[in-house]
């Protein structure tokens, strides 16, 4: 298969020819593609150009193109389809997992409607079980199409009883052996029964150390758990142990990226995906809500400092370290607080108690602190300053620095404690509030050493 | 299985029985666990310990431990170890790719003393061969095991040559079919060797659909191209299509990860892997060197205020939006940089040309800009700033949003041309250019208007 690109050039010429009605040509460019590729081409048309294509498809690619588009995009697309028409050419031709996540996204009464044009209705049933789990547990990522045999079985009586299952499975990973409740027992590999003899029970042969998690299981410890063991699946159980269906590993992939990015963008003040191709709009929508709290952060900041107009007055180089001040106290607090958001993710908190957690960031901020108030003071003893500015430049950059620390190490475990994505700490927020601080800090300690000295 | 989990107890535990010298029980709770269970309970013993367990454990376990330790953990480990039992206890028992993976971690001489004691000579070819890929190719993530059957051959021939080389595979995923000069043609499914009769040929099975990579790929390519197309595993092939091994879905997510979080820490300002477990030390040195270039900048920038001290000195209140005007040039430059780090991390970066890109991005700056110096105007026109302040922060403000927007945005292409990692732009770096040229924008504005005005 050809490595495919996208071009401004394609997609000009597939306007031209769907604007010409010419389904012989389109119908041979389509045929090449990949529905990932296909997908993209979408995503650079209007709703009536891509809905000539789709008249275009088979139903299996199709169905395909339609969970590689991105979810705005499908929601729009979908739009324009009658219920009917999306149960027949899609649901029924997508696993259960892909066909749940997509009704998902429809509005209550789309769904029920949709699920009641499933015309088979065990699938029915088991997209409406999909979708009776809460977003991010091993539930909602899980589909239900998987190979499964009794252990006590013999190969015969498998691969017979497998040649019907595998027409509902794309691809065969595992083969789940379970007894007669259909409890999970184990797993047994296609190279076990390639090397076995046909007589084999299942039960002599199956390997027992099956990983499994239960459908309540968050979606992150599920991604913690297949990264850990390297797993490319996992089998989903209910509370008594009952095999309901498994996750694969592509699912994951995409949940750690999301995840990574949703982190990604926190940490830098944007509230949602966007791409450089997205629109002007879009672009305004996501970055303007972080720079409306940074800008109500710095208007608040700037009634601290005018409480202190006549120190400022009287001795201007206060104003020339306020910059420093302000960033430094933004900088320590991102480094802590993306260091504990980063733990946190990867599941890695360890097992030392708060307290020895406390004991441990207050030596590293003690460290930092006293490396970079040394630097200042050298700093402003070879500039000439003067020994009020030195020291309230020293002593505020101490401080600011230890308190950033603090803040940046605990807000995190706090949120997380409470439930709330701890990452939202490492943006915007935590700098805006620790430059107000920072400054109120500075400032306090300025009054103080000018008095003194001068 | 049960779940497993890290525990203080366990941990001491474990210390006891081995000054004990409980060998009997140590054997007993490591039989209960998996490899990479047992890498956690490793990395909290000093070496010393953990060779203890080492004895203990059969080849096959060792191995995994040992490729489930973090890389400083194992390199320690490894250290205390001669070259011939490194390459009999765990090379032999590894994957080519794992096993390249930790050789590439040794010293050159270190690697050729390993690398001689490896009896089987093919193995060693395999090893040597994949060691000369360079990091991050799709070279240095394949390994060599794979399946493969010729075109030309019947199931049961098929069928037969592959219990023969299911022994030196784990799983098998997919067969691949090559002709009869070792090029990749296809590959043919288990699911459609089930349930094809014994006498078809390759040739009328096997799917020509395949996608592959070229050994020197990029591994972010290769991450982006498996999680496109929902591939689980990858084939590799030279510049004449002759198939060279093969690359796991786990191998790329744990790529995935690692990425995401090197991104990550770039935009945090940390300069490598910490936990929260870590040492003190550890921590100090991932967080300095970026606190200095932020010290740096900050020292810099007390030099370009300095220059306005009589300005200051006579109009204390331009202090009072000194912290805004930093803050904000940092917010929007780290968003700016952030959505371009993304965009090229996924591939994303769209076909519109330079110029385009480059007017868009304008009119993003421009919209923000826009709306953030009529709430700064409004806002001084509320609190009776006078006109000179009004205008020095409403200008200022703009100027330094649309100057950050544009840094942000083409210096990360820029480096990215430079095949320098984008990231770099997102960190501390371009808050302190935006706060340095920032605080330089807004005191020159503040000379100018309140000549004007007072």
């Amino acid at each position: 298969m050809a490595k495919f690109e996208l071009t401004r050039e394609l997609i000009d010429l597939i306007r031209e020819l769907i604007e010409q009605n010419n389904v012989a040509q389109l119908t041979e460019i389509l045929l090449e593609l990949h529905p990932a590729d296909i997908a993209e081409i979408y995503e650079e048309l209007s709703v009536d150009e891509a809905k000539f294509l789709y008249f275009l498809l088979d139903d299996d690619t199709a169905a395909e193109v339609l969970i590689n588009l991105e979810e705005d995009d499908r929601q729009n697309f979908l739009k324009s389809l009658p219920s009917e028409e999306i149960a027949r050419r899609f649901i029924d031709n997508l696993d259960t997992d892909d066909a749940a996540d997509i009704i998902s996204e429809m509005d209550e009464e789309r769904q029920k409607e949709v699920l009641s044009f499933i015309d088979d209705t065990e699938v029915a049933d088991d997209i409406a079980d999909l979708l009776s789990y809460e977003e991010d547990t091993a539930g909602s990522l899980m589909a239900k199409e998987l190979i499964k045999v009794r252990e006590s079985w013999n190969i015969i009586t498998c691969l017979r009883s497998m040649r019907r299952q595998v027409e509902e499975v794309d691809e065969v990973y595992f083969v789940y052996v379970v007894d007669d409740k259909d409890i999970l027992k184990g797993t047994i590999s296609l190279k076990r029964m390639l090397l076995a003899s046909s007589e084999n029970r299942v039960r002599e042969l199956y390997n027992p150390d099956v990983i499994s998690v239960n459908a309540n299981t968050h979606s992150e410890e599920v991604a913690n758990i297949m990264g850990k063991y390297d797993l490319v699946v996992l089998p989903v159980v209910d509370d008594n142990g009952k095999l309901l269906g498994r996750i694969t590993i592509d699912d994951v992939v995409d949940y750690i990226r999301e995840e990574a990015e949703k982190d990604y963008q926190l940490a830098s003040g944007i509230t949602g995906d966007v791409e450089i191709s997205d629109s002007v709009w879009r672009h305004t929508r996501v970055r303007v809500p972080w720079l409306m709290i940074g800008m109500m952060g710095g208007l608040l900041g700037s009634r601290v400092i005018s409480a202190f107009e006549g120190n400022i007055a009287r001795f201007p180089e206060v104003a020339f370290f306020m910059p420093l001040i302000g960033a430094m106290g933004g900088n320590v607090g991102i480094q802590s607080s993306a260091i504990i958001v980063q733990s946190i993710a990867s599941g890695n908190l360890g097992f030392e108690t708060n307290w020895r957690k406390l004991g441990k960031e207050v030596s590293i901020a003690l460290l930092n602190a006293s490396a970079l108030s040394v630097i200042a003071f050298i700093y402003n003893m070879i500039v000439g300053s003067s020994y009020a500015l030195t020291f309230t430049v020293t002593s505020a950059l101490f401080s600011v620095v230890l308190f950033a620390s603090l803040l940046g190490t605990f807000l995190p475990l706090l949120l997380n404690k409470f439930k709330v994505n701890p990452a939202v700490a490492t943006g915007p927020f935590i700098t805006t509030l620790n430059d107000i601080v920072g400054m109120f800090l500075y400032l306090i300690l300025s009054v103080y050493f000018f008095n003194l000295f001068m």
